[in-house]
Order: structure tokens, then sequence, then C-alpha cells
């Protein structure tokens, strides 16, 4: 198993009417000390996504390359990118067959609702799992029902593949989250919804530091 | 150059309210005869899209392997699926990116309104383009105004890839279409709106046949 620093792992997302995009959330995750960052962008056209792509590869270069970069769903624009990550969902392409495309070196992570679908993304060589959503999220609001604490533990005791934490967690239920021996937590609204939001990120470092002492 | 033969191009699509799909559209046009075929499928999830890209290379390789199976946009599933081809839109990933992740075996085509883009796609590579839309069409009631056969001849005599025209192309206009230039056509909705698709496969194959006598 991969021993990868996922602790703080920050999703982009853009809101034209507010006024926010994907690259300043990349930005606020870098500046911040996030250990992970993904561009998901399922409503952006594959040319777009490719620029994108491109450019956080170049921001994370510049910040020294202690933040990993995971691409969302598309193996293509993840390689073309020199992603060093690329995180499947469960209505993405298998991951044996991304695998297959993106070589042994990418970091696949596989988002997981279950127990057993944790234990098959475990079988098609998953490196870590998204696992949630364990609470309530106003980022999809047509997800599934929330897992909650209980639905992560069961995971945890099930697989042990590094785990992290989605949906809805923030500065208050980190520790919770982490207690329930998540390795690290996804997410995008605790930082989006932040008036700073590369201040946001510093907090979650702060909390995400005090829960893995050891990291 | 390579020496493709496009003259009948057959692209998929679904419409769940009248009940067909994409292998519905893919079988069509293999017993109809087609030249060639493209799964295009923007609404599909990535997981349901390398499955019907799967299923399509079957579906072709049954049929003896003389139609050239092509997949829109996205470059991994069309690795992953052995598409004979890729075709890349305007909005698509890079034609540059795309080629170097999928080969150079990979067919590539891109889509071209007007001489500037089709001279710009022969610069990156593309060993044929879609041209068009030549006339309205109702499968995409908001693409860019028809470019009519004045415009297809203008790129015809701009750049010597071989050229598919696309939008609105059906048993009516074929022939003005061959006779600006095209190498062949790509349809939908000819064959979608009919009652019998592999029938109206055919009588286009009869229609291309006789005006590409040579080939």
């Amino acid at each position: 198993m991969r021993d990868l620093r996922l602790g703080l792992y920050i999703i982009t997302h853009e809101d034209a009417g507010i006024g926010y995009g994907h690259l300043d959330v990349a930005r606020a995750a870098l500046d911040g000390g996030a250990d992970a960052l993904q561009l998901r962008g399922k409503e952006i056209c594959g040319r777009d996504l490719h620029r994108l792509a491109l450019r956080i590869r170049e921001m994370a270069d510049e910040g020294g390359g202690g933040c990993l970069f995971f691409v969302n769903d598309r193996v293509d624009i993840a390689v073309a990118a020199g992603a060093d990550g690329l995180h499947l969902g469960q209505e993405d392409m298998p991951a044996v067959s991304a695998r297959s495309l993106a070589g042994e070196d990418m970091i696949v992570g596989m988002s997981a609702t279950t127990v057993k679908e944790a234990e098959r993304a475990r079988e098609d060589g998953a490196d870590y799992l998204g696992v949630g959503p364990v609470f309530a999220t106003p980022t999809k609001p047509d997800a599934v029902a929330p897992i909650g604490i209980e639905g992560l533990r069961s995971i945890r005791e099930a697989v042990d593949l590094p785990i992290v934490a989605i949906g809805g967690v923030d500065e208050k239920n980190a520790r919770q989250v982490f207690a329930a021996g998540a390795d690290g937590i996804a997410v995008i609204s605790a930082v989006t919804a932040a008036k700073d939001m590369r201040e946001a990120v510093r907090r979650l470092r702060s909390v995400v530091d005090a829960c893995l002492p050891g990291r």
C-alpha cells in the first residue's frame, strides 16, 4: 500500500454567481497548505478542463510539489496534465480500465458509500477511498443519504486502504471523522463558502494537524 | 494522408422518449453497411459510455470489421475500448494532446465550421474533418448557423483532408454535398427519425455508392 498524505484534501468547485472559479479554490488550497487538491469539473468541456488541469499542475509545481494533484473522472485529462492521481466515482470508468491507461504510477482513488463498494474498490486496485457522504452537504443536494459516522466506521473496519471522508465535513465535525478512523477529510463547501478561502484552508490545516499529530 | 473510407458515417444518439438507444443506432449502422460509426454520448456517465463502447467494439468486430468505430470526445474511452478512431469537437481536448495519449494508429477527426478551424485542425494532425453544420438540423437546434454548400466548398478548397459533411444531411441533399467535394456524409436524424433505421441506412448507402462510384 502506498504511503499517501491525504489529511487535507480540497476539491475545486466554481460558482459564477458568487464569482469564484476552480483556479481560485486551487490557489487557496495550495497557499493554505492542503495535502491534496482535486480538479472536479463535470460541467466543463474537455478543452477547458484540459487547460485548467495544465494550469493547476503548474501552480502545484510552483508551490514546491508538496500538494498532490488529482483529476476527477477523466483519465485522459489526468494523464495529459501529468496529474499525480485520478479520482473515480461509481459512475466513472472502471478502475481497472483507468489503471491500464494511466499506468502504475498514477494514484487512483475511488468513491465508496457502502462496505461493498469499498471492498470492490480495493479489489479493483484503488489506492485510497473517498468515503461518504458522511454528513449532508449543500454542494451535492441530490447525493445519496448520509452514511454518518457509523457508516464511515463500518467501512474503516472493513478495508485497510487510506480513507478520505467526504460530505459536509468542516472544522467542527472533523475531529469526529478522524476519531472514526479517517486518514483525511475532503472538503468543498467548508472552503468555498468561506469569505476568505485561503484562511479557511489554513484553519482546516490546523484542525487536521491536531487530529493527526504523527503525520 | 491515410486512405479512409468515410462515405457513410453514422453517429449514435438516444431518445428514451421515443425508445431507441445508442446500441440500436449502432446495430442499424452495421447491418445497413455504414463505413463508420461514432459513439457520441455527451450526456452519458463514463461508466456507461465505457460499457457501450466495449459493446459496440464487439458488434463491429462481429460484423467483420468493415465499419470503422469512432468515439466522440473521450480519448480514454476510445483507447480503453480499442476504437479505430476518435472524434474531437472544438470544445474537446486539443488534438495534439489527444494524439499523444492515443498513439499514431488512432484515427483522429476534428470538427470544423470555418476555413480557419479546418486549417488549424490540419496543422494539429487531424486525419479527417467533420465539416458543418451544412444544413439546419433538429438534432442540434442550438448549433451555429448552417454554413451551406458554399461554406462546405470553401473548406474543401482550403484543405486536402478527407471531409465528412454533417448537419441536416439526408438522402435528398446528399448529392449536392458530394458534388461540393465531400468525401462522406455524417448523419444522425436521417437515421434516427426513420421508422426502420436499418432500412434508412441502406437507402443512404445506395445514395453514397451512387455518388462515389469509384470507392
